[in-house]
């Protein structure tokens, strides 16, 4: 099967701490690798787990709170000095283009690689990104400034023929793509097996992105049955006033959004620099949504069927 | 005495490595804390080290590769975040005014202290930072892009009076002041002590930063006999040719300045990424000029008298 693999690669909000990178995540569908905001010091965070970022060729960037972008100059000037030629998409905030080219102006870089941007249009489920694998669309958070998370989704699979079932019913080559598109298949002896039996189909899996934000039950229609759910988590419960005030939200919050929503898994994280110990953290969202994981750095969590 | 301290943050050139930050050194001179340039990730430096970031006042910024600045906007915001009222000097390019207040403006932040910009005017010597104890004035230098580098001076101190020689000749308290600015002592039974008897006298410390600049020898007269001098050294004698192109310099050049300025002791550092092993570095740059040191990630060093 393709892969469908996360990895985390900072999970801090604002302030990092000396064991907690500000948020960048790293995703493979099918070998596309998509970086999902890019605090400060991604890129060294992209060397110490030895992955290589030239084979990055679209970032997306949530909003312009620099604990979720500040890594963005530094990446792309490695990759300007390393030789990159590739085209680069860019899914931002539309003012983040001023920021980068002002910046590339001043040190009188001229990229040798060019930067395709596409611009936030802040409208929810907005399809910003397809090829024959994989689509991916917005979700419009709630936070202080203007924010997208972002909805990844496998594109329908073929069904798969395995080779005994090819071998039992002797089915010639030439019928096999009629059969994983749904065709029914009649042996020599006249016997007529139905596709089901056939093939063996997977639901398409799907992950969404959603950081930061306050509680927002608008989200629920787009994220609905996920295979995972990255939901922020910046503060326990005791805390939510702050989390109202400053538009983030709680374990307990991120864990109802998850069970509402009905996905299969929830990754809670942009934990707050004053929780050293992340377990009670855990321990408060699973209260109210069992299937919950830490978001840890290094860590790679499979999506799962 | 007082306290004459270089610390190492980073010592990387354009593209970091896993093992190398770029380029940020903190200088405290009588607990007064300089940093100086800035590269990503500099913040977590600071917290690797223990370095309150907090006591930091003063920050300048030699030039506009991201490699010296951009990790100033994460540590900016977690000055901020963490409460910080103190006024922050920032003497640095004129054009990063731009960058910093743009950046603020589109995360919709409103620093709860002020940022003092004091922009290089790129005059050779320029005194540039003055209180009673030190004092900063530039070291113009040749790069791609306008460059600064700093020299930092001790202010004349008063000399030293040791107990054991107030004692030996029964000095009155209220002669003392006189004495440590010069003035003889004549005793009870009228014989005169000269003041170089009395006294121990210090000559001001000083500390020069030469990074990013080819080898330019119109950078003498002003760092001439500093006790430290930092020189980048970016490559190896055998890569000359790519020095000048970008107008960086080799260890045998910087050892070359060294020799000719006269300075006490050498620092290379802004080390090209293909260095793993740096040894072979030092000890090209010692075959010109023995007392140098490498720059390295954590280490400090006492500038000596």
């Amino acid at each position: 099967m393709q892969n469908f693999e996360l990895t985390i690669l900072g999970c801090s909000s604002a302030t990092p701490t000396s064991s907690r990178n500000p948020t960048a995540q790293l995703l493979n569908i099918a070998e596309r690798f998509f970086l999902i905001d890019c605090g400060e010091a991604t890129q060294i965070q992209l060397r110490k787990y030895k992955i290589k970022f030239q084979k990055i060729n679209h970032i997306f960037i949530s909003h312009l709170h620099g604990d979720h972008y500040f890594g963005l100059m530094g990446l792309l000037s490695s990759m300007h000095l390393l030789g990159r030629t590739n085209e680069l998409d860019l899914y931002c905030p539309p003012e983040l283009q001023e920021i980068i080219e002002l910046q590339l102006k001043h040190s009188q870089t001229y990229l040798k690689y060019k930067i395709i941007y596409h611009p936030h249009r802040y409208i929810d489920n907005d399809l910003i990104f397809e090829d024959k694998k994989v689509e991916v669309r917005t979700v419009l958070l709630n936070h202080r400034i203007p924010c997208c998370g972002f909805l990844f989704k496998e594109k329908p699979l073929l069904s798969n023929i395995s080779k005994d079932t090819i071998e039992d019913y002797q089915i010639p080559v030439e019928q096999i793509v009629a059969i994983k598109n749904g065709a029914d298949f009649t042996t020599k002896e006249g016997k007529l097996i139905p596709n089901a039996q056939l093939v063996t189909r997977f639901e398409p899996r799907s992950y969404a992105y959603c950081s930061d934000t306050c509680y927002d039950e608008r989200i629920l229609k787009t994220i609905q049955g996920v295979n995972l759910l990255y939901h922020e988590a910046t503060f326990m419960n005791d805390m939510l006033d702050r989390a109202k005030e400053t538009y983030h939200s709680t374990t307990i919050q991120a864990a109802t959004i998850a069970q509402k929503a009905q996905v299969r898994q929830l990754m809670i994280g942009h934990y707050s620099a004053r929780y050293k110990e992340l377990e009670p953290l855990l321990e408060e969202a699973k209260s109210v949504f069992e299937n919950t994981l830490l978001a840890e750095e290094g860590e790679s969590v499979n999506v799962a069927f």
